[in-house]
């Protein structure tokens, strides 16, 4: 799975390597288990800090999307990704949110929001292929 | 309109202030034109720091949704809400992404995700009645 970074961008550089690598789980380019480089590796090939690296690795693993071992290193969470549970659910809508209030400012309607987000979700999906 | 604050929240209080004051013009609770508090009597008001509301202001200033005047105070910009231009559709693009790309992770369909996101438009635009 070929990582891009965008170091111009305002978005941090931990948070990018976060959502790129959720995109390739949920595109199915890193599937249950799926080995990752390990912090030092990805950090060195990217040519980005450690720490950077290291940040992007414990957000992954605090929502149980990886693991980490001291020995067999880096995976995707082999017993598949977290639940919808209603955290989750939560959580999504907070971040929702915002964007729909700002589409609802603006005169989109609801249909046209509800639009945007299907094409968003076929392009994360088709992306790889 | 009531503006209310969760200070116990992760979000940053300037942010929910600009989140909240959107969604007020969304739902039509503000009308282009009305005033808006001044900074001083906001943060008196809710009990905050100056400088959080004069953060608010300035996003909301700088996208268009507000105005700032010296002599007529804070208003809801009365020329209307800025368009949806292309900047704005990228921008909405990379906020929802990230957003979306967790709910595919996690196995949510695009018709799942599509009607979570409708309901919170709905949630929004209903709230004031």
């Amino acid at each position: 799975m070929l990582l891009k970074l965008d170091l111009q961008s305002e978005i941090p550089i931990y948070t990018q390597l976060r959502n790129q690598i959720i995109e390739g789980i949920g595109r199915g380019d890193l599937k249950y288990g799926d080995a990752l480089p390990s912090v030092r590796n990805l950090a060195s090939d990217l040519g980005i800090n450690l720490h950077t690296v290291n940040k992007a690795y414990t957000l992954l693993k605090q929502d149980g999307y990886i693991q980490v071992h001291r020995q067999k290193g880096v995976v995707v969470n082999p017993e598949g990704m977290p639940p919808i549970d209603e955290d989750f659910l939560n959580k999504i809508k907070d971040e929702f949110r915002p964007i729909i209030a700002e589409c609802l400012c603006r005169g989109m309607s609801k249909e046209e929001v509800s639009l945007i987000v299907k094409q968003i979700y076929t392009m994360i999906k088709e992306k790889g292929r």
